[in-house]
């Protein structure tokens, strides 16, 4: 397997996007992420688009070659990868392996959603489908709050997680959003307002879940001979991948406290990289809703079980605390674009471990230079989880 | 990169399957190709799934996690991948590449549509996006026979082929499926009833086009250390992987004789693969419409350009010719579930290979050892080529 760097990233801002279409929108994230590498589209030999959404949330069908064509990367192979809300991870890893293969030296990742063009009840119902539509969406009906608030009242239950921890990720998300331009929501929100905004399946309010969102990202990655030809020193460098994946069927699941593939996937991703859950400077996790990060404290081994409400209290996962999580804001406050969420989760860490994030007070302090991506798609029925080090 | 083999494979009846949901009828491929391979699905470490239709063909959204709990492989790593009607052979390089990298020693990739749920008009008009939805479909209103009349005509002003010579193409393709039980089609057409048959898009007629089938195939991916573990001899390798794609725009295409991302993905896969056309013993390409196979045999190298008519004239692909190419019927008698194609033109060429041809007359007397499969996505908006070798 051969070493393998990213050399450019590219994010368009997130949010409400019916200004342009998918083909435009992954051009906004395409042209950054070109002018950051120094390369244009005809140099590009493999083409990985993650998006979930293609003839559901939105009508072109074939993202991949459209996004080709309109980012001038025509003649490169190309694929479209989707596991649900982890569809970008998926695409990076696609990307990632074209390049460690020797098959080819530059590649892309591009990570796009569109999910504003119909409305919210019909969105809601389609991403209800993500689990195992004739069973459990068919057969019970529930959407996606309701499958994560099985978990946040099991983890309360157990370990007596209270509200006001879930409303303290919301607050630490919104307050790092507020400082990301790239990100939906600018502004802050409290804990009071956290917890007097409208229950969607309790215990999770309104501000315990992400927003739908339109955008999208992209990835550069090359190898040691492209990096030598383009005279790019000091890069970053993809130093794992671990991956994993649940059952379709809630019903199958042996607790509701956190998710098996996020556990899998990272000890995997840490051995392939040969690091451990302490080195980890700054950390993208998939913060769909609010107890979705307490989990991901524990699963990614951030903290011990059932002690993921204690980390978010004692203000160890804001920057300046042992592990800094989701200073983009997360995909609760930058949004959640689904398939554009992987790739934007590695267009941070990258920015971070350059020390380029965009405001001073965004900037992670950086001790080990190692930055870490966990992707959930549906309720841990997909995990990718990315570790990246300079 | 590592050395990768296939150590089992397997396929579903083809046809009219509307009596299993996509889950079973992708477990009646993988329950043959785990029973081929000695394997369950416990070990497997990475699945691709290969389809195009999920959430629009047919109902369920997330296939990948669906089949990989139906078929015993919860916790590998998951994709679905889609490339239109190359999803399958995208998603055997997808976990192709998961083993050459190293990161895995057993992957399995999984090819399954249903296209048969709605109504044939709803779904040409689903097939018909199948390009730039927001240009050429929403803005002209072509549909696949369409496309490819467009090059059937070009290819008879240029170079003199006949409407007999496409017909050729459906009476040998039939020919073959009459002899594998797997195939949608079991009849036998004639020349002229081919030209008699009802015209769709002229030239094109009815029996010059693929059917609309549902079906599923399944390959299983091992590393050296794998075979020695499981006692694999002389197993199929996979020799090189090619790719390529053209423009959504057809608009933008040089010409409308050939298909330049065959020519490139083909190159790539002889170059990486080191075999010349004339060492390939059997070969599936995409004959979606008779025209395309004729193209395919210029574009692949089998003969020169413009001469495909007359090589399919002369009997040369036929078994006993120069190349045995769609002698499991070919998407126009075997059917063409888009996304298990791929996956089951890599099925035919292992059984080829290792001389198990289910009845002697459809097994292809073996020079090299070398197979290739060629599948297409749109119209050479995709490409992957393969080429296998024992």
């Amino acid at each position: 397997m051969r070493k393998v760097a990213v050399i450019g990233v590219g994010c368009s801002k997130f949010g409400v996007r019916r200004d342009v279409n998918v083909a435009r929108l992954s051009f906004e994230a395409v042209k950054k992420a070109f002018e950051d590498a120094n390369i244009n589209g005809k140099n590009v030999e493999f083409l990985a688009v993650g998006s979930a959404g293609a003839g559901g949330l939105y009508e072109e069908v074939l993202p991949a070659v459209v996004v080709a064509e309109y980012c001038g990367m025509t003649g490169a192979g190309l694929t479209r990868c989707e596991a649900a809300c982890a569809s970008g991870s998926a695409a990076f890893f696609t990307a990632y392996m074209a390049v460690a293969n020797g098959l080819v030296d530059l590649a892309v990742a591009v990570g796009v959603e569109k999910m504003t063009e119909l409305e919210t009840p019909v969105v809601m119902e389609m991403l209800g489908r993500a689990g195992y539509y004739l069973w459990e969406f068919h057969g019970f009906g529930p959407t996606f709050p309701a499958y994560y608030a099985l978990y946040a009242s099991a983890h309360m239950e157990k370990f007596g997680t209270r509200e006001e921890d879930l409303a303290l990720v919301a607050v630490k998300n919104h307050k790092y959003g507020s400082l990301n331009p790239l990100a939906h929501f600018q502004n802050r929100v409290s804990v009071d307002e956290v917890l007097a905004s409208p229950v969607i399946a309790w215990p999770l309010k309104l501000y315990d879940c992400c927003p739908i969102s339109d955008g999208a990202a992209a990835v550069v990655l090359a190898s040691e001979d492209k990096l030598r030809e383009l005279k790019v020193e000091d890069p970053v460098w993809v130093r794992g991948v671990g991956f994993s994946s649940g059952t379709a069927n809630l019903s199958r699941r042996g607790d509701y406290v956190g998710l098996k593939a996020s556990v899998l996937a990272s000890r995997m991703a840490y051995r392939v990289a040969r690091v451990e859950p302490r080195d980890v400077d700054v950390a993208c996790v998939h913060d769909c809703f609010t107890i979705a990060e307490i989990m991901a404290y524990e699963d990614l081994g951030f903290c011990k079980k059932g002690e993921g409400g204690k980390l978010i209290r004692e203000g160890e996962t804001e920057i300046g605390g042992r592990i800094a999580v989701n200073v983009d804001g997360g995909l609760k406050a930058k949004g959640h674009p689904i398939g554009a969420t992987g790739c934007a989760m590695i267009y941070e860490l990258v920015k971070q471990l350059r020390g380029e994030a965009e405001k001073r007070e965004r900037q992670v302090p950086l001790k080990n230079y190692v930055g870490l991506a966990h992707n959930i798609g549906g309720v841990g029925h997909y995990c990718y989880v990315t570790v990246l080090g300079r």
